[in-house]
């Protein structure tokens, strides 16, 4: 059984990657005012925050989604590419279903209006998709997930990213990892399940992490530029992203862009993203109302017996229990809110600077911070 | 580059199996009329019949979605696991919703009316869902989602089936395949995309042809019934089939389960497809009006440019150009209307029988069939 055996790697540190950990309320706070600095109104930070300090909590310091995401966003504020206090149009709007320009706004701000704008259709209607164009970067795709978990709908946010992705048979890239996110809120105070993926196998920020770590790669990640198998990282670099599923996933990725970017008005296929000042990225959020299916109380109740089913299953490895998706990054968000979320010192380095230029001082880490973060 | 080299492995004949192809018309006509011989009303026939008269056009003899698919029903059909002219009652009803109890009658035909409605609630709201409890066996994912397509809109079908994959980290089969299809309507007399697929990374029947014909697997299809893997298909006969993505695909499993099975009041996780006269399988049927969203024209313009970049990605093999979802099914299918649909004799057997049983002769082949079917 080789790298391919299908265990999933996980990010982990290196000793000259450290990191400092963070009360989570100061962080948020930093993010926040470094936002307003920066022109966007209140509820955009607190959004925008909020979608990094998930993703800060959730992953290791360093896998791209957390706080580091802000050293982008400032820049794509200040080149025009992210417009403050965009407004955002309703071009669209039917019983089901709306289509919202964001005016270049924030991706994790169009994003959660737009779900926020689903659920409320959703409601004694059942399902509800709202499309956005114009948008940017939207973060964590099972953020906006639970965003509708949270307030008792199933979720399912999606977005066109990037060409990455070649089409099944080819190496040229078309198509983006086009990330998902699924959530489904279980009542009882439980946490929703909560499934975040993108539709390639892995990612190129984890490719260049085995890279530099010196690590073969599972073949089934990606192709070199001319299109062979690899299980070096390094020849990997310029090559295609595979599919889950090989051609399965490039099926659903080719489909998430007709809903995402055909379908919204947005860019698509090769042309989305390219232009770090125009990135015209689409997204579709649904949500679905399980009251108008069943009552709550016997949803919950058969939800419990399926997760039963599951975790009861015998796992393969004694120390690793079957897990819910989401599941292991929730207990370490509950870990890391409580005793601070870390940060990669090099991340703090760049946002401490950034926050310097506007007359912020980035917090201080807590004392005596864990020397290895959970 | 091993057989785990990501090449689309397709079914096969060995010259043990001979097929004749027979014309499309007579082959319909003969399962119409069987299954109106055992009491299925003509609604039922026709759309049943449509159904495996499509696996039939779309795959290879033997694949097990096609005629041979009569064999089965057939049997529930004696054994009151499929009740005819069943009376499928709309449980709940809302703008953008409905809940079928199909009351055990074809899931085929549940599911066709499933969509119907689906499609019927999103015209000018956006998007519907229709989920149906205490159906069968659904046929093909793709050809309910081709359905939604014909029609005009962008459809997804999803059911939830037997426990064959276990969740991330176990051996124990928990959920199913649980297979979907998607499909998206391209104007202009084009054929729909359409995909159809499992969220396993294959399917039993395709392992055991393998080891039928003494083939090694890829290794991330199955495991061992101990858990380990193996690219032996023989070994992997009692074991997990693996999931799409790794732990992806067991997400989305589970999300589907939650889904077809969970929220309409069917049985789920283990308990589902496990009695022969009472599978009491879920479905979910969802459909998108693209009007809601753009023009008619505008969209299908989008889509055809999304199309060509696809389609001109250079191929990895000359002989291969890259294909759309669903499209070396269609172009057969095209090809077997005109010609014959091949059937595999060891299955013409079995129908024959099964006719000659209600006093109904099956069909002569076209003559001077072609050897092999394309």
């Amino acid at each position: 059984m080789g790298l391919s055996g299908g265990r999933v790697l996980t990010y982990w540190l290196t000793d000259d990657d450290p990191v400092a950990r963070y009360p989570e309320p100061l962080l948020r706070e930093f993010v926040e005012d470094y936002l307003a600095a920066l022109g966007a109104s209140a509820d955009e930070a607190r959004i925008v925050a909020d979608g990094l300090v998930t993703a800060s909590s959730w992953w290791h310091p360093g896998q791209g989604q957390g706080l580091e995401k802000l050293i982008r966003y400032a820049r794509r504020i200040r080149n025009g590419g992210i417009v403050t206090r965009a407004e955002m149009a309703r071009i669209h709007d039917s019983p089901a279903s709306a289509l919202i320009d964001a005016g270049k706004g924030f991706g994790y701000v169009s994003a959660h209006r737009a779900m926020a704008a689903a659920t409320e259709k959703a409601r004694g209607r059942g399902i509800a998709m709202v499309g956005v164009r114009n948008s940017n970067h939207f973060g964590v795709a099972g953020y906006h997930a639970l965003h509708a978990a949270r307030d008792g709908f199933i979720g399912l946010a999606m977005t066109n990213a990037g060409a990455e992705m070649a089409p099944w048979g080819s190496a040229m890239p078309v198509l983006g990892t086009n990330p998902w996110g699924l959530a489904v809120p279980r009542g009882g105070g439980h946490d929703p399940i909560v499934l975040d993926m993108a539709l390639t196998q892995s990612g190129k920020g984890m490719i260049r992490w085995l890279a530099r770590a010196g690590l073969p790669m599972p073949d089934n990640w990606a192709l070199t530029a001319e299109g062979r198998r690899t299980t070096d990282p390094v020849a990997a670099n310029d090559g295609p992203l595979l599919p889950v599923g090989d051609y399965k996933g490039y099926g659903l990725s080719l489909v998430t862009d007709v809903l995402c970017g055909v379908l919204t008005g947005s860019l698509f296929g090769r042309s989305v993203f390219q232009d770090d000042t125009h990135f015209d990225v689409g997204h579709v959020l649904i949500a679905i109302d399980p009251d108008c299916f069943m009552d709550r109380p016997t949803f919950n109740g058969r939800l419990a017996r399926l997760i039963d089913e599951v975790k009861s299953a015998p796992p393969l490895d004694i120390r690793r229990p079957v897990m819910l998706p989401g599941e292991i990054e929730q207990r370490r968000a509950h870990t890391r809110f409580r005793d601070g979320i870390p940060v990669a010192l090099t991340t703090v380095d760049q946002v401490a600077e950034l926050g310097r230029e506007v007359g912020l001082s980035f917090p201080d880490p807590v004392p005596d911070p864990l020397p290895n973060p959970d």
